[in-house]
């Protein structure tokens, strides 16, 4: 588990990369005709996002070379065959899938607010949504064809790359097929998160791998952390939605719950016999009160489902941290393990 | 101007490359889990289309190295390094980047017609097709990582089917734009154009040349060829909206007219001081009559418009020819000549 130290050191790094990160984004997706595209396009890239991903992509090109942390220009960052690669560009192509992925879920989910912000089919309407999600994944390909990288390197990012988007595309489509189903297994829901949120995570580690030209132990190392640590990142998500007060979320707490959304939690519930869909009465989130959420949480406790999703996410966070005993100890794998650790101990 | 004979010989060429393409289209996108994904990702590919852009790829795959028309396995055609490439697996990249764009644009457009069966938002529901579209987005980006070309010529050919994507976003935005605007230049309508459709023409006829080896020279002119026949294609059609019967164009003859949508027809008419919103009352194009529709050509071919842009179509067929003249004589290089005239006097 985290300490207080490790979660600050967590907190540091991701602070001073996440200005290099919105400083490349500005760089890479300017402001260009047509103005209202490329401004849409921009919008929830800069509503805020802690650039987890970007950190990660930027640590593992560190713990793959040695590189003591913020040690290397992420810019110019030397290759294991001394030639410089444009790391922080791959970054921005992994962030900018996260954003576009977000732009059409919010079509999608007809979630309205994102970020503390409107969506941007609100800001703006669906079709400039739908076209400014267009725009970043083909943005996103094009920023990955451009790092330097040795050109079969380059070629095989791309391939991740690609591959990664069609597995979240195959994500949201089992999740929104989901909502109608009342017999999901606790694996296919294990699956779901896996595609809809854990590979883009592999990518985002195995990628610096790939183009500064690792091994392929080390690729697949670094790919399962990110698997595991991302799947262990949702099923917190989950849990958080439970057991965070309301105002700490930025949302009503309980909120997947009155959706009816199934998670690992509901669905461990049900096979313990719990009547999850009559936990709460309330139709939204606006409806529902505290004590609501306050009692359902105590059914799911009594069922150990909170605890079962919590341990699962312990499970898959320790795997995660096993993946990287193949790099070099250093300070950056270090803090790559303390990321796995604060993906499950972050308050929101 | 293509006699009889020219028209047959492209219509076999795309007949019997209409084949290849088809069944290299199972291959490369079969139905899988989950389904309902693929069944609607694959929906619009198989309600037809004429497979022109993957004929285009072929033939200048062709064209490039010399072969005659069908005489090389278009699944390891030789590079002009001697090595196989899979050109028909890039000719599909493209087929499917195009069938991406209609699903789209159809929720964009509430188009809800296409190749004469519902559109895909209509067929599914909104949120299956922005899934579909996104996942043959990425699905055309995983086939261009696979052709087996050389790594360097791999990744620029990932560059410009990037590029390209991004310019259609910005095409298809202009696109958009333009519904609320009365004041566009027919240069700006020519820019949208270029963008919106004749990028990707461009990318079709350049793609090959990439893969295969070919000097920059030859790689540029393919892709003018591909630009100009493109914008001429698109000028062709907004003239076959209003001078083919409706029953030949599978919707109502004048439709653009009635639903307000600008084309270089109008856009020149206004110029020449004719009341272009005056041309039609009806505000539907099932409301609109043959006669009305008759009136408003008589009006636009007494401004000279309809002319004009005919003119214009036939400009850019020339000059999409002469770019040609790089590339060795050959059967192919002719069929290529000869598919650029098609692209302007097909009836529909």
């Amino acid at each position: 588990m985290t300490t207080e130290t490790t979660e600050a050191r967590v907190l540091d790094a991701i602070r001073e990369r996440r200005e290099l990160v919105n400083a490349a984004i500005d760089e890479e997706l300017p402001i260009q005709h047509p103005e209202r595209l490329y401004e849409a396009s921009r919008y929830i890239l800069e509503a805020g996002g802690k650039r987890l991903r970007p950190t990660v992509t930027t640590l593992a090109a560190e713990a793959v070379t040695g590189t003591e942390p913020m040690g290397e220009e992420f810019r110019a960052f030397t290759s294991l065959d001394g030639e410089p690669v444009d790391v922080m560009r791959a970054a921005v192509a992994i962030e900018v899938i996260q954003s576009f992925t977000l732009i059409h879920d919010d079509i999608m989910d007809e979630d309205d607010l994102r970020r503390g912000v409107p969506a941007v089919h609100e800001k703006y309407d669906t079709s400039t949504a739908i076209l400014a999600g267009d725009t970043l994944y083909s943005k996103a390909f094009e920023f990955m064809t451009e790092t330097g990288a040795d050109p079969a390197a380059g070629l095989e990012a791309m391939r991740m790359l690609a591959s990664t988007c069609t597995e979240i595309c195959e994500g949201q489509a089992l999740d929104v097929a989901f909502e109608t189903r009342d017999d999901i297994l606790p694996e296919e829901y294990l699956e779901m998160v896996e595609l809809k949120t854990a590979v883009l995570y592999g990518a985002a580690a195995a990628t610096p791998a790939i183009l500064l030209g690792a091994d392929e132990e080390v690729v697949d190392a670094l790919y399962q952390y990110g698997i595991d640590s991302g799947r262990a990142f949702q099923i917190q998500d989950d849990v958080l939605d439970l057991t965070v007060p309301s105002e700490e979320l930025g949302k009503q707490r309980g909120s997947d719950l009155v959706e009816g959304k199934e998670t690992l939690i509901t669905l461990h519930a049900r096979q313990e016999g719990l009547d999850v869909d009559g936990l709460v009465d309330a139709e939204t989130p606006a409806e529902v009160t505290e004590p609501e959420v306050d009692d359902a949480v105590k059914s799911l406790e009594a069922t150990g489902s909170i605890a079962y999703a919590r341990n699962t996410a312990e499970e898959l966070t320790a795997r995660s941290k096993e993946h990287l005993k193949v790099l070099p100890e250093s300070e950056s794998r270090s803090l790559l393990e303390d990321i796995a650790d604060y993906l499950i101990t972050r308050g929101h």
